[in-house]
């Protein structure tokens, strides 16, 4: 079972499952069913089964999934069985509602490092944060240890920050400004663009 | 060509496809390849042609795409030819985030209203939006005749704002907060959640 062998979109789909097993395990549900999970997520069930099945036996035939059993199987094949540091680099309004998400805890993540280039920013508290200067960005995300990013900062930067964040170790960057980035190929980069969002939605409008 | 012949797969492709166009007729391009945007975003040449394909003939076998027209066919095809007006719900950090965004800007979209439970937030002005209080949420988005909502509220209480925005005539919903919301068939959801982004990332990281 290796990278190859299992498709991106396939691993795309598995934090939806994760995310609705949480919230059933949180209802103190114990047992649940590709059926269920397929009515929860607007995917089909024999494609949820399909793709858990590409992981091993999760469920059995007429008595569903084990709800703990699977969250934790999920967790382990994600690597959310830990808890990430995450850098947040930009401190305006969507660096600070990052900075401040309580959406992280227990699900793998946490920020630990805030970085703006204003110097009006740095040395604000933000959150539980202290906006840092830009300018160290690199070598603190190096010393830290730091593999994933969040950028938070205007288009004509986010390509400059990416750089510094890939030169100080980041391997994973989550985008928030509304650009593609270029980055080598072992570096893996993800977009948060409401946009592309809505405008898969207004084809279905009239 | 109906909505049942195009797979939702490729709509959702279609909105990356035009933010790469228009970064390209920003830069004062003119024709592009599907190579190039295969490079761009990560999505294989062959695939490209495919999606495009399905909505008529846009590029000429060696010339390449004329940029210009496909953006126009692309924004007509998503119906973000017009403005769609905009309700966000929710005045904290993430719901001023989008209040004050300047990525709708030719995309498509504007906010247009603002709405909190908050008292001590409704009055307030946040960007260029006074908050308004939430229990007049369905009325005032039925008489505006807006048909796409944004909901920046915390878990427990994203459901009961779905509602409120669906019987008020909202069609579309992009949801920040992170849980799943049950709507009606003839209503379509995408999630903002950047734990999902992250996980998928996180299953590649070592």
């Amino acid at each position: 079972m290796t990278h190859r062998t299992i498709p991106d979109i396939v691993i795309g789909r598995l934090p939806q499952y994760l995310r609705s097993l949480q919230r059933m395990e949180n209802e103190n549900r114990l047992i649940t069913s590709s059926q269920e999970l397929a009515e929860r997520l607007g995917i089909s069930a024999a494609q949820i089964r399909k793709d858990l099945s590409l992981f091993g036996e999760f469920g059995k035939q007429g008595t569903g999934y084990d709800i703990h059993f699977l969250i934790e199987k999920l967790r382990a094949i994600l690597k959310v069985d830990r808890v990430w540091d995450i850098v947040v680099v930009g401190a305006g309004d969507i660096g600070s509602a990052l900075a401040r998400y309580q959406g992280f805890t227990n699900r793998g993540f946490r920020v630990t490092m805030l970085f703006d280039k204003d110097p009006s920013k740095i040395g604000m508290k933000i959150g539980n944060f202290i906006v840092q200067d830009i300018q160290f960005l690199s070598q603190a995300v190096e010393q830290a240890g730091i593999k994933i990013g969040m950028i938070a900062v205007p288009s004509a930067e986010a390509q400059a920050v990416a750089n510094q964040l890939i030169k100080g170790g980041v391997r994973a960057i989550l985008n928030y400004a509304p650009i593609s980035i270029n980055v080598p190929p072992y570096v893996r980069v993800q977009y948060i663009d409401p946009v592309i969002h809505l405008q898969r939605m207004t084809y279905y409008l009239d």
